[in-house]
């Protein structure tokens, strides 16, 4: 029988294992030169604490991946996973200021140890890479870095996981599941798509009305502002067109697929409605991840630079172009950070029928 | 002979022992019910990254005591030192930041394992008292915890070592001595204490004939203005004399020595002179970290009384009022937070004789 | 007919009134001394800045008033207050950042022009008394700043103000009614206080069980650990006992209703259900409002400190003192604050029956 | 004569001017429709606390334009320098941080009174073009906004005053004069550029030595490192080769000049001498603030994209593109960002003579 119990008595040091935890930390400079660089200690430091944080990430990331990984997500686990996706950028928020704590450390102070440190590099972290094809970064989007395949650097084992990850879904891939199966998008006869193009028809419509008639424009600057109210309805055409959208897709310039898209913009446009007030934080939160991620790898790539200069990184490759390339490519959720080009204003939406109403209210009704 | 060698391979992982740092969150829940509560994963390495920046900060304030304790203090040190100091900020600064981390957890969530963790408690964390010792927390001035001798929950060893500490010079005391090592204050016939006694008296004066001569106030108030001036005099006595700051030691109401208070006032007046400019930069950074140090109580109060309410914490006492208390009491620096007291405008300053000015000057003298 | 069209020209400059936010910058110090201090500007600039926010928050403020302020709160519009909220709690982590702004100043700095600004003091803004009214800081709770009325430094117009929005509800007010008037806690044969107060017996029999049974703690610390489960359910007391929650509202000790504060925790407890998620992140941020306010009093303080030492501030009192113990005591929803006293482990809390849960759930079924 | 005086009574209200900067928040959706957009007051607000951000950075950088605009640029004046820098910055940090408070404005809210502010647009801020050329933007280095020159949207006065400001002296060209007459790299018959030159050429073959002695690698591998190592003299040319330095400028690969470049150097190399310790944080200091400006201009873009998407902003142009490429490239002091390229670690640096060491500390000599 367990004699582990739940009043067993229990330490804060042997709790928390800081045995393992404090004693992680031997300089490279005490083992070769017999004399610690005093900077090194914090340069271990800063990176196990970073990869804690990753640990706590996709701890968060994995629990959200289950919630969603089934037929019909629990409409009671949506707080929950707003909640957890709110720690994630919390978090993400957390490490971009530790980057401070990195920068007190100057270049002098770095190159004590830095070519001690050969080859080893942060494109060796296994969390984050996991973190990345969690999220739903594909290997064919990666921006390449020396021209290596990103998992060589790993063993057999850690490629081995990094493969089944990227096989199976990603968060990227559920929430697009997710926002496919969302009902009210053509629910008792209400088709929103058809009024949708109607609405931004009116809308164009009345703007240029609007221009023609006023009295304090001059021609030219009229005909210029109406052209431009015209050229709007273009970006429109991926709501109303599939095939518009799927073009898109096939030119790189979207990634959800239509149905998911329409959803989204469905949630975005009626938000307020109780029954889409939580899926629309959601899709706020994946957009954080998203920039929180981005922001990480630039404020990065400028503390690479402060360092290291435009020398090659210790991983032999120059880490700040690479750094500063993933921040501006490496977005997994951009469809969604660019939603607000498909929103027209609240007074041209088009109203929902009240059967539809009632469908994305709560069951109890008030009396009166 | 040694096969250890910088050119030796290196991988991210071995460096960092992540095999050790990432095998540490074996939560109570899973021993106990078979099952992981999802948050004491976040709490564990919430904690974790705590004990890993202590140790960091730990690491600077050791070296800075080191080079404070010497007969001399190496003037090349005090960027150094400036610098560290700085690096220390940054990271309390960021654990502040922190609590916003353990916030995403919900008081329902806690309920899940806290019962788990009795009676550990962050009051058996030995890093953070060796912080408290180090700076010069001093015994006598702690604000007990269930009555209890701090270092009781620690072993032999721990305590010996706090023990040692303890009676050792701390930061604090260090740098009392080192102020009062200060050779400006009365130097080539320049006495400051006079000096100063007679700008502040001619200060006093010339205010008080400003109020009178004006026509702009009633009687009633201009009397009320040349009392509140005169009552300034009575904050600059401990300068001139040091049996009044003696008198202020006694009845705990200033800590440091008179000669040092003398030097530190001297410091913040003269700060421009290029000798004094680092020292300058010096006294702020360590009331900086007092604040630092407060702040995190004081955060750390407002989020135990959101996690537990009004109940006693894991340690068996009502951490919300313990850590509340220890913020407004545990201050180390208190005389140079509140040096601004004995400060006087700059027009009313003494102006420094020549041979002084250029010995807070450098050895070279551009040629004009 | 106007002229004013959606369609006149409109400049950045023109519509942002720059030329009166830009040329609103005049130094006492200049007016007085021909000359300004350079740090006055700095000292102007941040206060207008305050204000601006303050202005912000307000607006917020008066908006959620006008949402709750109905017999009946639209639930299309929680999703708004909670953003709303979220905005003001935004602006709040800014206002204090910002305080870091003023610390670059020194105090030497701020002697320049100190004595020019007699009697000015922030205890003259109108605006954050107006919020602190707003929220519903109650005249016979706030601290006492030299014995004065704090309405004494207004002109008549907005003593005037400030004593209608005292009569009127505050937001607090208005929160207690909305929460009085919840519907789920006696519904469908299902009373939430019944059940509440056997799961909690259940829980302390169960606990006390689990701790006699062990066979892995001494005689002593059962007992020991036995008695303070056992006083737990003290705690409880004001939940199935409304004459001993009156008893703490006349001692002071708690400040919401009866009925608010069972419906608090209904929602805290089962914030799961659909129509409790909202009502659960309106809560939350409540408390967070409560807490943004006193750090930003707390900071204040220290910076006072810093800046004035224990001299008294241009508004004739201890600027650090008083702002001291508002941070400590000026809480408005400290029943919020500390509701996790009243929570109780998932486990143990009553499952709700399938009617309520309907009830609290969306009028939508998915089709399985 | 005057009645102003320092002892008339002054308000906070009256001190602020906050009749003016509290009334210019009038919102074009009122005016236009009638009813204020409920969020244009917090876009008003957002952008008003901006521009007086803008008015603070302006007045400390022509106070440091002045104090550097010297033929000789008084040591006393360098801690003021790096203290209104460091003001600069964490004004800077502030403004990134602020823009979360816009971010809690959705963009359905934003599409609520956006058409109205039709051509109005950021790019018409004067303040903030002012700033870019103070710091030393040149015309020509500016990344173009619909092929328009950014100062077209000025009327003549401003443009006037942004023409002479691009004529004169920049902070950037003053402070590299200021660097160029650093007098310590070629003095009693040391120079700087013939020692740094033999202390690259002593640690490259130090390094290459130790690699092929090492008996861990293989020989391809110690080909490769050796090669690497090799290749590292090719950054350094720069420094003892004044022509290879000014290809880098026509190349538009530098930008300061040679002999700036060298100070630069030597300054951070030797920082820890006395008479170096400010100079090494004021160049610190100029680096944040380029980093500081760049992300600001980041953050800016991010938000951008998800308040209009991939539509053209109210200047008629695509706003998250400009800002974009402008974090990319109006950088002015890179230079400074890269310099640690041309560090070496400290056990290769040249020693100082005794005379140089000598001129670069203290007039004062404690006696020992």
């Amino acid at each position: 029988m367990s004699k582990v119990s739940k009043y067993s008595s229990i330490h804060y040091n042997s709790y928390l294992q800081l045995d393992k935890i404090l004693s992680a930390q031997d300089t490279k400079s005490q083992i070769v030169f017999g004399k610690s660089a005093h900077e090194e200690t914090l340069f271990i430091i800063v990176h196990q604490v970073y990869e804690l944080w990753f640990k706590q990430i996709n701890h968060e990331l994995y629990s959200i991946h289950d919630m969603f990984n089934q037929h019909m997500v629990d409409e009671r686990n949506l707080g929950v996973i707003v909640g957890r996706l709110d720690r994630v950028t919390t978090i993400m928020d957390l490490i971009v200021e530790q980057i401070k704590v990195m920068e007190t450390m100057t270049p002098l102070d770095f190159l004590e140890f830095r070519s001690l440190l050969f080859p080893a590099s942060g494109f060796q972290s296994f969390q984050f890479r996991e973190l990345e094809v969690l999220l739903g970064l594909k290997k064919d989007k990666r921006h390449t870095y020396n021209n290596m395949p990103y998992q060589d650097v790993f063993n057999d084992e850690r490629k081995q996981k990094l493969k089944a990850l990227e096989e199976g879904p990603s968060l990227r891939d559920l929430l697009e599941d997710w926002l496919e199966r969302t009902p009210f998008i053509d629910l008792d006869g209400f088709n929103f798509v058809e009024a949708y193009k109607a609405a931004v028809a009116k809308m164009v419509e009345s703007e240029q009305n609007a221009i023609k008639n006023t009295d304090v424009l001059t021609d030219k600057y009229k005909e210029m502002r109406i052209k431009m109210v015209g050229d709007m309805s273009t970006y429109f055409a991926s709501i109303w067109d599939p095939n518009h959208h799927a073009k898109l897709i096939e030119e790189g310039k979207a990634s959800i697929s239509y149905e998911a898209m329409v959803a989204a913009l469905f949630i975005n446009l009626y938000r307020d409605e109780p029954i889409l007030q939580l899926p629309f934080q959601l899709l706020r939160k994946v957009v954080e991840i998203d920039e929180g991620l981005a922001m990480w790898r630039y404020r990065h790539a400028q503390m690479v630079m402060k360092m290291l200069g435009n020398k090659i990184g210790t991983g032999g490759s120059s880490g700040h172009e690479y750094l500063n390339k993933t921040a501006q490519k490496h977005h997994i959720f951009s469809d969604l950070h660019s939603i607000s080009t498909l929103l027209i204003p609240r007074n041209y939406m088009p109203k929902l029928p009240p059967t539809v109403k009632e469908n994305l209210g709560f069951h109890y009704k008030p009396k009166l």
